[in-house]
Order: structure tokens, then sequence, then C-alpha cells
């Protein structure tokens, strides 16, 4: 299947990031918006202050994922970006949570950042783990106990970095 | 000199907390509020979704420190909470930072959180290292050259934390 990543259009919220978003946040083990996030909380969250990019179905247009950059602080730590990613659960195992990182750092390094930072890598996400320490990304600290998981209790969370 | 350490009201704002703000994110050494933000942007960050104290003079009624308490993620993170402490320079080597901290922690576990993390200790605040070490607080994390110093250009991010 064909696809191209592309900077989103406001309506791509309704058109797909939004089912997107629910889906991914529902299990309550990955992102940290707990999963009764209305719609309205999701958009702003996903959509405002943030430079918001999807993945797109070359022939049908679907949104098949979708990721964001945006300053992890503001003021003196503007230079490090944050981006968070999400695919479709009818999407996954095709690698485009690798093809969306591969782009991100790309597309910060455009934006002028100077490294890129997640600040809450689930430690019980194994597959998210492997995949940023495959994209360059190193463990740089560990917050005990710090993300209410939804099946597992309190779960220490991951930081991870990478200079662009 | 004695001092109370009170919740703070919504005019203890222009009574003396954006004076001690400004004069402590002026020097861009320790703050990641840069040092050209404003009265109205300072009240929003430091009085809005906070639990705001004072430290009161008991005879003058002057505040001389000031800090805040809240959530440090939302969501599934939000039984962490994080912490900001400012001095005003007029009163500083008076041992406040560590009477606000250990207010502080009294303060944190009565509202129900877990443990207090410290995202921001700037790795040449040599101080605030030293403090905050004293007061059970553990390194977790460094994020390399993660603050644009004022004087020193880019140094390092010390995440800090402890359970209460």
């Amino acid at each position: 299947m064909e696809y191209e990543i592309v900077k989103s259009s406001s309506e791509d919220f309704d058109r797909g990031i939004w089912e997107i978003f629910k889906f991914v946040t529902s299990t309550g083990d990955t992102y940290i918006y707990p999963p009764e996030t209305t719609k309205a909380q999701a958009r702003k969250i996903w959509m405002q202050e943030r430079v918001c990019y999807v993945v797109k179905d070359k022939i049908t247009s679907a949104i098949m994922a979708t990721y964001t950059i945006r300053p992890n602080k503001s003021g003196l730590g503007s230079h490090v970006c944050n981006a968070g990613f999400m695919v479709h659960p009818h999407y996954q195992n095709r690698r485009l949570g690798q093809a969306m990182c591969e782009h991100s750092l790309i597309e910060a390094k455009k934006l002028g950042y100077f490294a890129m930072q997640f600040n809450v890598v689930v430690s019980t996400n194994e597959r998210a783990v492997y995949l940023w320490k495959k994209m360059g990304f190193k463990v740089i600290g560990t917050v005990p106990q710090a993300f209410n998981h939804k099946t597992n209790g309190l779960v220490d969370i991951h930081i991870m970095h990478r200079f662009l």
C-alpha cells in the first residue's frame, strides 16, 4: 500500500485523526491522555500549538496515522522538540511508526530544533521502547511508577532523547 | 525574622509575587521562563491551575518568597506533582527555599499526590541541586544541553524526583 506523509489540514481531525486518537488512548496503556478525553479536548491537544502531520493512503486518502511536533518546553528550553505518534489500529504492523519517526526527525531539523525528547514512554510499551532505540533515542531517565496503566497499575515512564 | 507560609490570595500577585518572578527569571539561569516574560504571562503561569503559596513576614506582611504545586502531567500521570520555588533576592540566604520545600512536601501529600518531580533543575544551579538532594530528591535523568543559559549557553537539565 502506498502512502504519503503530509502536513494535516484542519479538516483532517474529523476525517480520521479523532478516530485514531480515540482508539489509541482508549487502551490507557501508552498515552498520558485518559480514555475519557473528549473530542474537543483531543482537538486542542493534537491540533493546537503543534505542527501536525498525517499518513494518507495515496489512493483512498484514508488517514492511516498521525504525528505532531511541538517545543518540548517553552522559553529557554524551546530548542528541544517533543513529538507524538499514533497509528490507526487497522494499519498497524506496517512500520508506519518508524516511517513517521524518520519523517519527523527531518521535519524537526527543518523547523530549527536541536534535539527531540519523549517525556512519556511507558516502560511496559516494549514495542515503542524498541523502536525509539532503533531510531537512535536513548533512555536518559526513568520516572518510577509515574504512569497509571489501565491494567498494570503504576508503572515506570522512560524519558528518551536524541540529538537531530 | 519570623515568617509564615500560607496559601496566596489573588492580590498577592501584585503585592509581591510578580516582583519576585521578574527578579528570579531576569537572570536567565534557573527558570525556563524567559527574562522577557510579561506580567500577564507570569500571572497565568504562577497563579492558574496551581496551588500557590507565599512566605510572608509576620510583622510587615511583605512577601518574601513563593511556591506553587500542580500536577506534573495531566491524565494518567496526575498522581505526580511538580513544584516551583522562588525567593525574593532581598531574602536570600535565610533557608526559605528549604522551608518552602519542607512545607510543599507536606502540602503535596495532603493534596493527594504520590511523588514530586522537578523537570528543569539547571545543572549549573549547584545550590538548587544540593538543596533538593538534601531534601531527599534524586537525579533520575539528565537531558543534555536542554537549557539555553543566559551566560553559559546550552547546559544540561537534571530531572529530580522523590516519593512523598
